[in-house]
């Protein structure tokens, strides 16, 4: 299994931080909790699993042995063990919450975007369904990785991966094509630009100034449509990527899925789900 | 009103910093964006408003001004403006998605929270209804808060807050009344002690050893209202706070509530919640 | 031996960089300082020994190993060889200073706590002798767990460990019972409640206002008794726990363990004590 | 008054940090401690007042107004008001503890200091008394500047700020003489070199091999009194400064200085010295 | 002008501890230098200005006003004022070598590149000049914006910027076909793919399997010419921005340059430049 | 091999965060690199080989083993294979920008310092070149090796090195002597005292007052030859160290070595060089 970039690891170590802040004391006051003793993550709920890189970075950290028995993106059943531990008593009790707090969210989240690039796919197998930066703060990453997990793309991670233009930068710099005009001059080739259209004027406007992708903002189904097909017969649409977002969900995404797009993306992934249930149980030798 | 502790201040740094990370390269190559401008975060959902002090810290940290238009903890309805910054438009773009992010979170778990404990002080108007530390690691602060913001009660914030000593506590070190004992040998005496209690016995021997408050694991209504009544019969009631957990959700919480339980703590506060909706308007001079 | 939480090992790292910053030039100038050397730690003077899980944990940071030859807590004597190390020569000498200066601090306290504890328990062997918030700024970790090791209790590590209501609280909101029900109002059920007394009356007052702790503020021995046995005509005295402080030291702390206070706290334990002696021999193979 | 670098501002904010963790719950409860008060700190002890710099950033840091009524480095007695504060009350309670922890530690160092400084220059107007490095870990910046503050020299900050052979080093090369050109050959010729001498021939053969400093190692006020006159004999007296340590203290100081000594060294102005008392009395408006 | 991102703020800050440390000691000591002062930075050769975003966040770190005298990016010459400073003396002196060692490198940097892009321009007026990875560690931000200033563009910051295939990849996974596929199954829609091609059936296979950029590693400029008619007979080349590296400088751009290549990247651009000269003038009031 | 400071560790660390950032998604990609593999650093040009020590540790960071195969400080050829590596090929691909933008920057300024030192000691067999502070920020550390490493001295790394008193100090305090009294009253005896002077008679005056170097700003090879006999002649030439700087490289360092100056000190050592040419190559098992 890879290991996080060294500045995750760094933040695992704060989510430590966070929770056992001076010290376990109810742990410490027990004074036998040193020897060894192993301990197994089990699921309790139907899930798409995530966060086993974390967790396996955790126990690097507290210098405990693990094992895997599940893989990371496969569905687990309640009762499937999908981890186990080994090492002091006193180190599982302390990384229990922790492991379970990321495990849950993750998993929750790799769960419901999996459901809903099910449900686009039966539609059109070759469609992307991407999260947005609707995330938790400080908890990006995860979340991120969680949608990849579950079958999705992670879209943009920052500000800097990618060039949107959005409504308001249209506005304020006075149109579209000046918005993809300033953004070809201004970044530098490795970049992609974006760029948002609220109607299907500015779609071909975007298309003609020369963005690789438009974004096409609060479409129905039939205007999506519509879009592609227009692209189409001007001889566009090879040249860019259609992606559409605003208020879809797992109830409407199979409408979405039904038309050209490329690319149906939904914030509901990252900031409307419920987390998956997991426990762990403690096995003193 | 209030600043954040300086520790949280920096943490709303390093969230802007994971957005931002090298640069906005969107807006920078938007080169008519320095202009001062103003925004306006609306409410788009029926929510209890949560993460107005964090929002003010960013505004503070970026150089932007505020106004403040609805209070933290008020409910607040579609179309309502709750806040209003004043700056470059630049910034007000940078911070907008930040901004968003802690208030929908926040504001939607201080709306649960808040639903939870209406629905339980109709039946016990001193009933106190409690987060766990089921919480997004490394925004436990502002969980905690937006629980508090609602209504409910934060908890332990760490494990150094208070002795809660559990099931894998009790096996290990061979029972309710060593464990007790080991805690109130090791602790300060400026720390609450806390016991779980799988039964009524665990929860009358607890009691007995000295515990401060006794967690009712699992248990019914009934056996909650059994617990009760046995410890007042024994004189041990006025001694302890008594508070019960698992499986506690809105759809249960009344018929906890008429028990006459002290304490109901629930992990789905901060795990399992919708994030509320708000939008931000930006509007150039 | 236990390990220090990852924060404080962190701590102990900033503590190397302080004395070594961009090396230790001396060392590095003598070439032959590489090979394998042995440094023993010896008492110089008659003390109880603190300060071995911060040494152990320096020399964890520094590939050294490490053998404990004395247990923290335990009064040691002059010559007495209390931890050895083995590694290379140059690091032994440049964690030397480090780890003396932690070790003749921290054991300078719990020898001098364990004083004061040992008078104050002739007198009352319940009597627990506590720390307060005196401490040297950065080092407060080490000199509680010192406190602790010396058989005291280490009180309030920070502002949130408890609600501790002073006399500028009381006056600012106008009374000792307002005060502890603003505080029973805003902070969890998880925390205790103490409060500061400047004379019988608001020691009355704050134990039917339900104060958890009662912190007579610079009463005389006389007048810590007569509290005492006021409060228990009045049957409140179980439950509250009876604190004083102000002025106590090793010759008067005797005068006030015979009255009837379960807590005698001091600054004196932390902010004027001597270092213990002990010095550290490198043996060359 | 000059600022502290920003890396110690940095540090005193993680004073705060330490003290205030997740907040002042207390002072956060009452909630009437917004207004703007006032807060003067006064001395109760006879004391060379020190720690004005760092009570000064510190209120820069949390946005409170100060004004100086003393001076660093003047002595002042019970009853003078030495600072005052001007700002929020909840922000004067806040800073309290801090402000008193480093200002009764620094003006005890300073006191000690002056008093070892004036004692020594009785006997000798140009001699320098020095501290060491047995300084508290984390704390070392302050004690440094206290030690100057009361008259006395900083000596070495870290490793790296003069080359200083000690005992151990020279019986690892095997000699002085191969330790001082080691040191010549490695360091920058901007860095100066000190080497200890156990004897007579050791100082002799430093001075010789062009030491700039002798560190007279533990010799009794006799032998420093012959070393000086034998180098002075050899003509190279002028050449070298002369330093002694070990074991000297305030009543053994003069004897010392009586002699031809530069350099007195005493670990005892920063190991063992008494907090020096003051207190803050806030004055709501 | 646009201020730095928050963590190159920090970073500056960084550069100014690491020259200032625990204090500027000559400064301190020339008591006399508090007074204001106004300091002038003036060329001393012929450059292209850059850095002034840099200097102009030290001097709001450190509290300093100071004005633009000439704009970033415009070409200077000896004698010209640059910049101006205003404040306490002391800080002045302080800050003084920082900007010098910023201002020059970037400017050096900045140069090299004009000259660069304007050699090239003659040829082909849209090539693109880039720079490459081959960074100052800790100082690429500078460097790659002094490329910018320079008119060059930056290419990636980091890994995570675009996806670049170099021949070590292609060797790895069997061929540059699987390469690209893997790459397009992995990563986001919202980044280019760029593969490396060492000969032109490289660079035919890359086009075909969908490489957004292809970069012609060590091509002749006569090898570059074919790569670019062969995939334009192929109608490949509308599809793909064309980039060539590996020992292009200032002697052979221009034979580049008049091919028909969209992207030369020369590393030389940051590791081997001279700084440009410039220097500081102090003007006591 | 020495291991580099923890700070510095700690800033390998940075280096490599800089240019991986959220992950190397191009070798991610890749799901074929996790096997083993070797890597050989070849030099491809002549060169003082440095930055071994710094390769050494990030192996060491990112747990790749390795194997010395030319030692720092040496010169190496064309072909010259100076470090292996083994470890999984992901991890070889990751850390080869690093360490080769590390090593090539520092082997160029050694090598650069090399031939400076060279030319200078035929004239010269005791003259020592310096560098100055005119150094990449954030990157001094490494450079400062690398001079040493070339046979230079890396002279103050920082401000509080040593008193450096510029013409800028003596202007604001009014001449020479006051300047030097100055600091000899402000710091610790265990600091040298430089003086910069502009012409003869300063250089005489900084003699007098007890500089322990003078340094002898901008004078010819004349002027430092008639600044070393004015001093002989005056009996003050043994007290002082002599150093001259301003505009001297490597085609007039023979000039100035020829005068009987102490050290030569040029900023050009690491403010313009030339990278030296090394590569990595892969070689998959």
């Amino acid at each position: 299994m890879k290991e996080p970039p060294a500045k995750i690891v760094e933040k695992l170590q704060e989510f430590l931080d966070e929770d056992i802040r001076s010290g376990d004391i109810t742990t410490n006051a027990m004074g036998v909790l040193s020897p060894e003793a192993s301990a197994t993550i089990f699921a309790k709920s139907r899930a798409v699993l995530a966060g086993m890189e974390e967790a396996a970075a955790i126990a690097k950290l507290t210098d405990l042995e693990y094992e895997l028995l599940e893989s990371e993106g496969d569905w687990v059943s309640p009762g499937d063990p999908v981890m186990k531990f080994k090492g002091k008593a006193r180190t599982l009790l302390m990384v229990e919450r922790i492991c379970l707090n990321i495990i849950q969210r993750m998993s929750g989240i790799a769960t419901k975007t999996n459901r809903m690039v099910t449900a686009a796919r039966d539609e059109n197998p070759d469609v992307i369904v991407a999260a947005t930066r609707k995330t938790t703060p400080g908890f990006r990453y995860f979340e991120k990785r969680a949608v990849t997990l579950g079958g999705g793309d992670p879209h943009r991670y920052a500000l800097d991966d990618m060039v949107l233009i959005k409504n308001n930068h249209i506005t304020a710099i006075g149109g579209v094509t000046k918005a993809i005009e300033a953004a070809k001059q201004y970044v530098s080739f490795s970049k992609k630009i974006s760029c948002e259209a609220r109607n299907l004027d500015e779609a071909l406007e975007a298309a003609h100034a020369g963005a690789d992708i438009i974004l096409l903002d609060n479409f129905s189904p039939e205007d999506v449509a519509k879009a592609h097909s227009t692209l189409k017969k001007e001889k566009l649409r090879s040249r860019v990527l259609l992606e559409t977002s605003g208020g879809i969900n797992e109830s409407n995404v199979k409408e979405y899925a039904k038309t050209d797009i490329d690319i149906i993306s939904s914030g509901s992934l990252t900031h409307s789900y419920d987390a998956s249930d997991f426990n762990m149980i403690l096995s003193l030798d």
